[in-house]
């Protein structure tokens, strides 16, 4: 490994945000899946909670252009566990949804601990993850067309996210817990 | 046609943005190139100009859900036919790319009148479109991967200009030229 890059995996993982995170419920599409992690890397999070994504992780592939490896994903039956599980460790729920009681999505603060919950392809978020969520939230539609692709959607939430958080100067110093960061760091460094 | 349908054609185009647009450059995945055209109608974008697209309009399918029928797509031999025809309409072209000339997306202002300029898949922007193009702007990357999706890189930007001329009141009221906007409704509100 060149000095040049394990420099850039060290400013990497300095960037990582341990207390931002997206769970996709019952994303199917390989190619949606992949986008959403691609763009998870980009802006910083480290762990994706992908409920019944059906074809499942293993068939990721394609648009992800290898960041998998960057990336963990886990894989839950049901979308209430991730959900509940995030919840207990402090996080806010915002589901992406059209209901009675969304915000536009600029409205919201993601600098503190939240997770960012996309909803299927075809039937949107389910009942069971919109009632347990803690906010829903919106992109504006100005055209014919109702909803966004989801990897789409999921990109220009994070990228506000990412804008708040910069502002924030969350990504000023490394963020992440410190056994992690080591054993990241020794697993990407490896040939 | 129902009233509800008509008012929400008339609701759409009037918030049409006449001079903002998008030209890709090679882009040829026509998954790719459908997102991008559903994006384009969510944000009030009502052409896009596609240069050199290979399997050309005809295979563009799947995730537009059907905005093609919304947005005119215009297809073009060479990117610089569409810069050129853009620049003397007194666009700016603001082309998505890494270069030393590059700044961040959120520094520019897209309330004037703009074109944005994205890359093909593989190769990115070319020569030609880069010297053309009056700016070069690129989204922060904080992962391990270089690039974002095409489509997703075309909805973080364009969300940013949505927001911007959201600010400066630009889909209050109708800016699509009187006879433009006829002939759309005319067309639109055919059974
Ligand atoms: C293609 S959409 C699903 C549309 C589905 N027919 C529905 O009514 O929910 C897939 C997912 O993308 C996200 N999405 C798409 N457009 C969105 C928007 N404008 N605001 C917020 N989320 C959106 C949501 O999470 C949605 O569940
Ligand atoms: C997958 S990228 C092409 C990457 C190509 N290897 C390169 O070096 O340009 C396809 C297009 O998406 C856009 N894009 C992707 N990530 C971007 C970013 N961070 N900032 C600006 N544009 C980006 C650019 O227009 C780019 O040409």
């Amino acid at each position: 490994m060149s000095p040049e890059r394990f420099a850039k995996i060290k400013a990497v993982l300095n960037r990582r945000q341990p207390d931002l995170t997206v769970i996709t419920d019952n994303v199917h599409k390989p190619r949606n899946l992949s986008a959403i992690v691609r763009t998870c890397d980009a802006v910083g999070v480290h762990h994706v909670h992908s409920a019944d994504p059906d074809g499942g992780y293993g068939t990721y592939h394609g648009t992800a252009k290898g960041s998998h490896s960057w990336v963990k994903v886990h894989l839950y039956d049901g979308v209430d566990k991730p959900i509940k599980k995030l919840q207990s460790e402090g996080f806010k729920v915002y589901a992406a949804t059209f209901t009675d009681r969304v915000v536009d999505y600029r409205q919201l603060d993601y600098t503190q601990p939240c997770a960012i919950l996309m909803g299927a392809e075809k039937y949107g978020v389910s009942d069971t993850a919109a009632e347990l969520a803690d906010e829903h939230i919106m992109i504006p539609m100005m055209g014919m067309v109702e909803s966004y692709n989801v990897s789409v959607a999921a990109a220009i939430i994070l990228s506000e996210a990412q804008r708040q958080r910069e502002q924030a100067g969350l990504y000023d110093a490394s963020r992440m817990p410190p056994d992690e960061y080591e054993t990241t760091l020794f697993e990407w460094a490896q040939p």
